[in-house]
């Protein structure tokens, strides 16, 4: 695929959207499952292609964790053909009849859920995310415009190319897959703008990219934005399963949005709480407020700064709370809406915190690292929305379709 | 209400979303009960609110159009009246549990529908639209915050001021229904950017606020566009059910967004349907493509922009196309997106216009002028959307809400 414009590239992805939107779910599944059979075939050139990013990422002096997910392996590869097969054998959501009903004037009402279009993604230096949101696109019936990073070309040009092969081998359209190959902020601002080319955009990145794009975005688009997510450990709560949620949602991998990055206390535990948390979290740099201090003395003060911060990194800040409504404060104020934890055996707590808690989504007693597409049974995602409208919370391939209202008639008129 | 900067306006909406939302169903319809009959009390100082803004619309020089849509009377205050009973009425749709399941590892997971916080309505010369607009923000358990024109301030205010009362009685906030009273175009900006502070946004006006809004909003929102509605007159129409729908939804209120604008329809038809459809819209201006014009040689030429247009008024572009194919390219280059209908016997041609024609609404046989929340069960709406994100067509009370994951579990964590 060679350069183009980008206006023009969107024109191309939006006529293939029209075929693809039409087309049965055993031709797209059937693209999805070509594709992973090619993506198998072809390990050997993706990963060649993958060790020239890898190269040019080392000498711009990529941090390490940035370098981990730029790199693909033999594993990473096979891991994301089965995610193609996966998305393939999930339902089609496209045709589903969401609701209906008739009125009284005998008009049969109905809402069918179709695509999207065209549905354009922007994304860092994650090749694996190439082939897992060109896939949700298609499984919903959409076309999938990417833009990825600069620093991650060569990967996503050789996926795309096994992607489009394996649409033109199903017999669609090859550009129901296209790559922006021109990438500088600039395209990136221009990208954003391509109103009536994009239905729908997906960020992946940063606070720096989500900021540009509220700023610059005259698309409709969906933020996949921070995860400031926080455990709460309630004075009713199991102390080992506590430890045990607060360990797993800071340190099973905490480079990710659903990785804990502050606990709160409540105070009639934090003296028996505190010190045992801390000791399993060997290895997890803690701040913690000053009545987390009078207990752990050797912990550094947490500022106001460090609340607010999504840490992805082996740190935690730590708060001892009066009650409740303290800890829903605390989260209120600092929270960006993405996963919010209590743990306790007490119902009314509970359900206080479940309906008191602004989020896309709030867990009883369970890692805050649930919250996630595959986890949830949604099958592979296409991120995680932290805003109210569309979509909340992981968004797989039915947050890629919307609703057409059918109305049914026999000559009906409005008096 | 005194005028005070919008942020703080905003803020005390959100501070009272926070009540509303937790508030019960019954408290929120009480308020809107009482709202009704208060504004039914005060009718007398509501219409001379409204007789200072048409007075000071007069002078303006305000059109026919404009000055109707400004105006209220009993018969209309009555209706508001009504309105709001009716949303109280409604089904409450917070709460509702949207789906669940059970995952693998014994987590249950459920989606649950919860207010979306401030609902923003920016609107123009309707005052009815304040209560419309307020009483359905509550009803979803949200705080309204209401941007009208400068030009119906007095009645808004009137309507705003009974609107608020009604909320203290029922012993909820009055700020969850908060208005702006410093209109200027550079206010209108602001408000569409108060990002944290407007959970969504809904516009209700024309072009050039729409415009604005995607150029310079920052918080989200959901548009309420232009409709440029075309009714397809198939070859297998019953002709007689054809012009009555075609009258209907050019004349039964041409000054909406669900009125039709242009007519499509089949050449083999055209000799004998146009003739007859045009005397049928005695008092509609015609302009027609070429082939129109040579059976009815006394239209006028349509032009695209003539196609391009909502006329909102007694005036309809037609045109002949060669098969439904030609219909549905016509609709997709000059459409809106909004509501599009087609007059067919036969099920083949109907069910191929509902899945190729990319609109929020589709009708068979039946006027565009349904496509309207109170028409299609919803209650009162807060617009039609044209977008496909969130809500698509007719917004009622159930497309002010979002979703919240609730996950509940027994200490799992992730492996």
């Amino acid at each position: 695929m060679e350069s183009a414009d980008l206006s023009a590239l969107g024109r191309r992805a939006r006529d293939a959207a029209r075929v693809v939107a039409s087309a049965s779910s055993a031709l797209r599944d059937d693209a999805l499952t070509q594709a992973a059979e090619l993506l198998e075939g072809e390990t050997e050139a993706i990963l060649a292609a993958n060790q020239r990013d890898r190269r040019r990422g080392l000498e711009q002096g990529l941090s390490d964790a940035a370098l981990d997910r730029l790199t693909l392996t033999g594993p990473r590869i096979a891991a994301m053909a089965a995610g193609l097969r996966d998305v393939a054998a999930l339902a089609d959501p496209v045709g589903e009849v969401v609701d209906g009903w008739r009125r009284p004037n005998g008009l049969n009402v109905s809402r069918v859920r179709v695509p999207l279009g065209v549905v354009g993604v922007i994304y860092e230096n994650r090749p694996n995310v190439t082939s897992d949101a060109a896939a949700l696109c298609l499984k919903a019936g959409n076309a999938a415009f990417l833009r990825g990073s600069s620093g991650a070309l060569a990967s996503n040009q050789a996926i795309v190319s096994v992607l489009r092969r394996a649409l033109a081998k199903a017999g669609l359209p090859e550009d129901a897959v296209v790559l922006v190959e021109d990438i500088s902020r600039e395209t990136a601002v221009e990208f954003m703008r391509l109103r009536g080319l994009i239905d729908c955009l997906v960020p992946r990145g940063g606070r720096e990219l989500v900021a540009t794009l509220v700023e610059h975005a005259t698309v409709p688009y969906v933020l996949d934005g921070d995860g400031n997510c926080h455990v709460y450990v309630d004075a009713a709560a199991d102390l080992g399963m506590a430890e045990e949620i607060v360990v797993n949602a800071k340190t099973q991998r905490p480079g990710v949005c659903n990785a804990a990055e502050t606990l709160l206390v409540h105070r009639d535990i934090a003296g028996e709480f505190l010190p045992r948390v801390a000791r399993a979290l060997d290895g997890v740099e803690l701040v913690g407020d000053e009545r987390v201090r009078e207990v752990l003395p050797d912990v550094a003060p947490a500022t106001d700064e460090d609340f607010a911060t999504e840490f992805l990194a082996l740190k935690l800040a730590v708060g001892v709370v009066d009650d409740l409504d303290a800890a829903i404060a605390h989260i209120d104020r600092y929270g960006s809406g993405h996963s919010e934890v209590i743990v306790t055996g007490d119902v009314a707590t509970a359900e206080r915190f479940v309906a008191l808690v602004d989020a896309a989504a709030v867990l009883i007693n369970a890692s805050s690292r649930f919250i996630d597409g595959a986890e949830l049974g949604l099958g592979a995602e296409v991120g995680i929305s932290t805003q109210k409208l569309h979509a909340r919370g992981p968004m797989g391939v039915r947050e890629l379709t919307c609703l057409k209202w059918v109305v049914r008639g026999e000559g009906q008129v409005r008096r």
